[in-house]
Parts: C-alpha cells; structure tokens; sequence
C-alpha cells in the first residue's frame, strides 16, 4: 500500500547479495559487510560505532569476538524498539478496532465499556482506565483486560491474520499522522538488514501478540512468520468437520516479557542470542540472557528522548537504563544517534483534539 | 563420530546446491529437483511416485499444484517416522541412563523403581509396568512418569543439552545393534534432503522432548534448533548471579502430539504444513491439518512391516492407517518402498537376553 516507505526487504537483500557476493569474490569467505551501504539512517556517533565494532568482530575469523553463523542470533523487542508504543500500544488501536466492531454487531453491547469508548473512539476513557490505575483502582482496566482477552474468541487463526492486514491497509497513527505501515523505525530495519547480510537469523521478540505481529512483520521488517516470537493467547484444535481449524481461547497461554522472554527465546529458537535490543525494563532478561560467562553480546537498549520527532519518556525504562550504564550496554538516543527516524511519507494533518490530547 | 553413517548434510547441501544452480542455469529458475540423485534408497513403488509427483507439481510454476517457496513447509514426527520407536522410544533409554545415574550419586534411590531397574538394566520391570497398565494397573506406570519428569528437574538447558551429545556419543540400539547416531531412517533422511532441494523448510514435529531432539537432530537430520517442535518441560528463568540460566521444571509443559502437534506446528511456524509425515494415530491431527480447503497436501505414513530389518508392528497406527486408506494419504511400506532402511553400519552382535528378550 506504501510503497517505498521503508526499504523493501527483497531489494534489501539483492543490494546485501551483491554485496556479500563481492566479500566473497575478495576474500573467499564473506566477512563483514560494510556498514556504510546499509546503515544510512544512523549518525556516527559511539551507538553506530559500537554496532559496527561488534559485528566486525563476529564476522571476522580469527578475531576474539568472531561467532560461527550457527551462533549469530539477533532479538528484538518490537513495541518501542522497532515501532513507537506511545500514545497506546498500535495492537491496543486494533483491539478497540474490533471492539468496535463487536459493538456495532451486538448493539447491547455499545453502552457498556470498554466497547462504548472504543465504538465513540473516546480515548480519554483509556487514559483514565489507567491513571485510575496508577492510583489503585483497577476496576475499569479488568473491564478493558477481560474484553481484550475474549475480543477474538472463537476465531480461528487464518481469519485473524486477514483481519489484521485488513485493518493494517487503512490504520494510521493518531499523532504522528502517518500509516502503521511507515511506523517501522527506519534505522532499526537497515539494523536488521545490516545483521542478515552478517550471517545474523534475527527474531522479533516481543510482549505485543505473536499472531498480531505477523502479518505485518514481514512487511514491515522483512522477517516471517517462524521468526516472529510473542505472547499468545491458547489454542483449540476444531477437527469436527471435513477441514480442521485452530480458535482461540479467550485465555492468554503467555505473555511475553520480563523473565518469560528468555524462556519464550529459548523455547523457539534453542540458543541463547548474541544480539539483542530492547527498550523498557520488561526486556532486562532478555538483554541478560545474550550474555554467558566470557562470551561477549550486543545489547542495544532504545531510549525514547525525541519529542520532536517520535516522543520523550523514561516511564518503565528506568531500571533498564540504569543497567544498561552499569553494565556496557549500548543505549540508542532517538534524538542524537538516528538521522531519520521514520520515512518521509506522512498523512496530511488531521486535528482531532481528543487523539492529540493524549500526547 | 560415525562418520559416513548418514548422508552428512553438508555434503548432501553442496550437492544440491550444485544441482539447484544447474537447474537455474538451464531454465532460468529452480524447478523441480530430480528425484533420481537424492531419493536413492527408496524402490521405485508408488509411494516414491506419489512424493516425486507431488514435489514436482509444487515446485512447478504454473502447475495447478504450484506453491510460493513461503508456503512450502514440512513437518516430520521423529519417533517411528525418522528412527526407530521400538522395543522403547530412545528418549526412555536416556532417561533410564540418567535416573541409574542419579541412583550411584544417591544410594537410597537404588531400591526405588523405577531407579532400580534403571540401575540394573532391568527392562523387563518396564515391560511389565506396560503389561499391567493394559490391565487397568497404572501404579508402576505412574512410578515411571514421575521419575521422567523429575529426572531432570534443576538442571539448566545448556548442560542437558551437554548430557544427550555425551550419551549419543556411546548409546546404542539394544536389538538393531547399531549406533543410535546410525539409526536414522536413511530414506527420510534423503526426503528431508529431496524437499529442502525443492524449496521446503523442513522440521520435527514430536511428541519427544524438544531439548532432547536438538542435540542430535542437526546430526542425524541436518536440522537446527530452531527446527524442532517437540513436548516441553516447563522453564525458569535463574537470574540470581550474574549470568542467567533456564532451569527445567519437574513439570511438563505440554506434551505435543495428537490435537496438541497443529497448535506447536503453528506457535512455531504460523503457517500450515503442505507436506506432513508420521506413523501413528497420534500424528493424525497433524496430517489433517496440512490440508486447507481445495490445497492438496502431501500426507505421508510410515508402516511398519519389515521385522527383519527394523519391526513389525501396527499397534497404535490402526486409526491413521484407515483414515489413510480412506482419505488418500500416502503409505510408506518399509519393508517394499524402502531399498535400504539403514546403513551398513553395525556393531558386533552383543547377545544379551535380556534386553533382546524384548523384541
């Protein structure tokens, strides 16, 4: 629908093929692919530098740092590491979407919340959900959890993936005005190409949906369903008829963060990564766990400090942030260390006071 | 350490690969890869036929049958499909082998079943315990159950995965006097080989241990980590010092097979299998599932009939034998479709009756 908005991952890796193709024809063996031709959106600041510095070593043979591919496994969070979370998360935007929906279909359900504010899309219904929330009543955020949980019951997984592309056609962000589909973080796909080109299977990992995020995924950061690793809610197998099925639960089987990611991680993949970026404190152990014994790993940490451009917040990265300062990680400033953040492609403005209010 | 046992999957790959850039040369892109240089163990019966017909209509542009490279994905039960189940699946005889060992460094184990027939290589109380549960006597079983689930409990991902290499490296079958490293079914093994050749991503679909697959499954099979959907203990995460460890749970996850294998096959993949492969009524979800709608579907089983070169059984196969019969599934007689079933190589005939008393 958008395209040229971010750099097409098949174009991405003819570029890459020549590229590595021409290490070979040098060297014999495909060592580092230079950044220069892929991370074009970065400043050369210490961030870039770092990146570089690592993988140069990891692919160098004979270097201390150098990893056999086998080895090279690269994760990422995706909600504030690859796309913006803020105002509200873009899967949230798509569940009151449906909400919606349901409401529209089941009219007694329209005077109820959270479905009256997802139908009127009054977001301040939300941002109380949580600021009520925030002072110990969380009545009105079980209401919001509970419809959450069964938005999608019954359904089965192939028509939820045609849903959310459906929906992705047309979405578009509230305050940064431009589709979901141009909301990828430009540098951290070339980061992502950057790392492929280098012999690198990267994941998203991440506490947004893993059936949500995959039809997107692919789009968006050029990386396929198999590799997409998140939380999810159960699943039933429907064999009754001539075909068989799989639906939902309205029962989360897991959710994906903090001390679960490594165990989602390893669960999926069965080696720990080498690289891995994140950017709130939920994936401090998935940021450890790149890290055994005397084995050196790349933990990118992505710090929100662009108001201009994206947005400015420290809430729930704090502990990240200090740790990525106490223990070498490598933390990635939106504002200093990124020369674009998105594509240029934006929608033209809309004023809608009760969706920019949130910012 | 039995090299030449299997087709080594490098060699095999070079092969391919050689062949794939061949087949470009010639018309411009990959078609189908012929069958007469990877499939050589196989008769050619219509079980062979049928795999070669379905492969190519695939990998054929333009063919009613052709798939996108995206959607060529399949899966393969491992215990009666790719080695040998019988006279006890292999993963048993590694449990047994730890819980004897966890009876020397705890003497009071030693007169405990199941430790003490595991100590004593006393494979009849097992046979037993099977015998008595036919007959409505589920004790000894439930003795055997908990000791599998907690044999491991406490240990960390990486050093079980240490274990298994260190017991593959000496293990063998006790009555096909063979290598467990050589008892990989070689014409699965080419299949594997025939279908990556083809464009398939190929990968396990057990009801065994995921974390017990891996370590040899790259050996046998030539298939990553990554590749392996099995049954999973549960996993915690130990972030205590400064390393973190996944620690396993005495407490099984989920155990994948019957209705349980499609919902692991899409967790992972999240895609549906075009080509599925097993040998038991509990892989028959997983064959089901490989069929959408009017998408044809490569559904293959493997009969055991040929007790002189591995067994002769259909114990817990008469279900998914009749759904084949009657739904077009593709039988695979070892003992008339297969040319070799094994390599050569075996070790010297060690008699001991009690464990070939077993077969």
């Amino acid at each position: 629908m958008f395209p040229g908005a971010l750099p097409h991952p098949g174009r991405m890796r003819q570029h890459v093929a020549r590229h590595v193709t021409m290490a070979e024809d040098r060297r014999g063996r495909s060592a580092d692919v230079t950044a220069e031709s892929l991370l074009v959106s970065w400043n050369d600041t210490p961030a870039r530098q770092a990146i570089v510095a690592f993988v140069h070593a990891v692919a160098s043979e004979g270097s201390p740092g150098f990893a056999e591919p086998a080895e090279r496994v690269a994760v990422f969070d995706n909600d504030g590491t690859l796309w913006p979370e803020k105002p509200i998360p873009i899967q949230l935007d798509f569940t009151l979407f449906r909400m919606a929906e349901l409401a529209v279909r089941n009219p007694s359900l329209k005077d109820r919340q959270p479905y009256k504010a997802a139908a009127e899309r009054d977001y301040r219904w939300l941002g109380e959900a949580m600021i009520k929330h925030y002072h110990g009543d969380d009545a009105d955020l079980r209401l919001l959890e509970g419809a959450v949980e069964s938005a999608f019951a019954g359904m089965d997984v192939e028509a939820f993936g045609s849903e959310v592309l459906a929906w992705f056609e047309s979405a578009s962000h509230p305050t940064l005005r431009r589709p979901y589909l141009s909301c990828g973080f430009m540098p951290m796909v070339e980061l992502l190409r950057y790392l492929e080109a280098n012999g690198f299977v990267t994941y998203i990992a991440s506490g947004g949906d893993r059936d949500f995020m995959r039809p997107f995924a692919r789009r968006l950061y050029g990386i396929p369903p198999e590799r997409v690793i998140g939380s999810a809610l159960g699943l039933d197998l429907d064999s009754g008829g001539d075909d068989t099925a799989l639906m939902y639960k309205s029962k989360i089987e897991f959710f994906d963060d903090g001390p679960e990611k490594p165990v989602r991680i390893w669960s999926r993949i069965g080696r720990r990564p080498l690289v891995a970026g994140g950017n709130s404190n939920g994936d401090i152990p998935m940021l450890r766990f790149a890290r055994k014994g005397q084995r050196s790993a790349l933990r990118l940490l992505v710090l929100h400090d662009d108001a201009d451009r994206e947005f400015a917040y420290t809430a729930s990265s704090e502990k990240a942030l200090d740790r990525a300062r106490t223990h070498g990680w490598t933390t990635i400033s939106i504002k200093n260390d990124w020369a674009t953040v998105f594509t240029d492609r934006r929608l033209p403005p809309v004023p809608d006071p009760e969706v920019t209010g949130l910012r």
